[in-house]
């Protein structure tokens, strides 16, 4: 599956000059907190540096850019989880998906899941899961998923 | 918290030594595969250099046995996320919980995801989420555990 790009975006790995737009759409799904450039970049490094057995990288985090601007319209993640189960088999998880409140509506959180679960079939993934609110049911079967179980939490902080 | 391990059972890492055991307890779960000891022992020790930014584990496995034949009663596993989110903050994803059927109704899976929960805790994890079927529920209740959302998925295999 060839994911269509809108006119006028981009879709990339992220990176550090993402630091402003990734914060400002990541606002719009929950707390971000006060972290530093530095914090920041050293996160990136960190997921840099998690391989799968295969030598891929484990964490995946796109951003969707406008191309004037260069402003992060969309930001999401699909990380790779090493099992034993179905012949030791990867499942990807998709987390921290958020389109910029400015750019809502435009098909461009439905473009970032189709791109994130063809970087996870890619890379050999027998399941793409994720966790959402009951309200955005319709927007992930719009892109292809089906309601699998319950989520469960607990919280310590 | 203190986990308190019921009396003729022992919880520790996973190893080599649990292939069959394992690969029995999952079975209950789910497909495992044709898996061989050798795949197994790559699998364990993939998970074994998969590091936290503070140096430790993010793949946790383990297993509680009997003391006297070894055999795996249960078998679950805590993987720790690194996000931007929440001051960058640490979940942690539980995972392929199984009791042996030979071993369940005896509060093993309980003692389990208390277990696992509080290495989690211990991470640094600001919460733990797990995705299950709704039959479930009431288990995870049991241990703390609340509703926090859909779980969807697109399966390729
Ligand atoms: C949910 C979210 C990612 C959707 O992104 P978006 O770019 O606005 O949505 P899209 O334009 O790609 O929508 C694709 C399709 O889903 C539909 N859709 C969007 N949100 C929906 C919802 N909540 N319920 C049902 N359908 C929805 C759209 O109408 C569109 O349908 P169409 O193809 O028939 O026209 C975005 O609103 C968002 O970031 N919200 C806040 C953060 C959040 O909730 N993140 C998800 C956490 S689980
Ligand atoms: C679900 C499972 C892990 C439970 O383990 P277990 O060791 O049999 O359960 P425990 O003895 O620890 O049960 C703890 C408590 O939860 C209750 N409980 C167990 N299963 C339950 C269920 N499905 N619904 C509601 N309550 C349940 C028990 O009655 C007990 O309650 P109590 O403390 O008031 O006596 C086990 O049955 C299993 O492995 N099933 C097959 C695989 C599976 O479904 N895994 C989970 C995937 S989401």
């Amino acid at each position: 599956m060839t994911t269509i790009i809108p006119d006028g975006f981009t879709v990339r790995r992220i990176d550090s000059r993402d630091f402003d737009g990734a914060k400002v759409a990541l606002a719009g799904l929950t707390t971000v907190g006060e972290i530093s450039q530095e914090d920041f970049n050293s996160i990136l490094g960190y997921w840099d540096s998690v391989l799968l057995p295969n030598g891929k990288q484990a964490y995946n985090t796109f951003v969707i850019t406008a191309k004037e601007t260069e402003k992060v319209a969309a930001i999401g993640t699909v990380f790779v989880e090493k099992k034993i189960i179905h012949n030791g088999g990867l499942v990807g998880h998709i987390e921290d998906i958020a389109v910029n409140s400015d750019f809502r509506g435009q098909k461009l959180g439905k473009v970032l899941i189709n791109y994130l679960s063809s970087i996870g079939k890619q890379l050999g993934c027998y399941k793409i899961i994720l966790d959402c609110d009951e309200k955005n049911v319709g927007f992930y079967e719009k892109c292809d998923y089906n309601k699998a179980g319950i989520e469960m939490q607990i919280r310590y902080q």
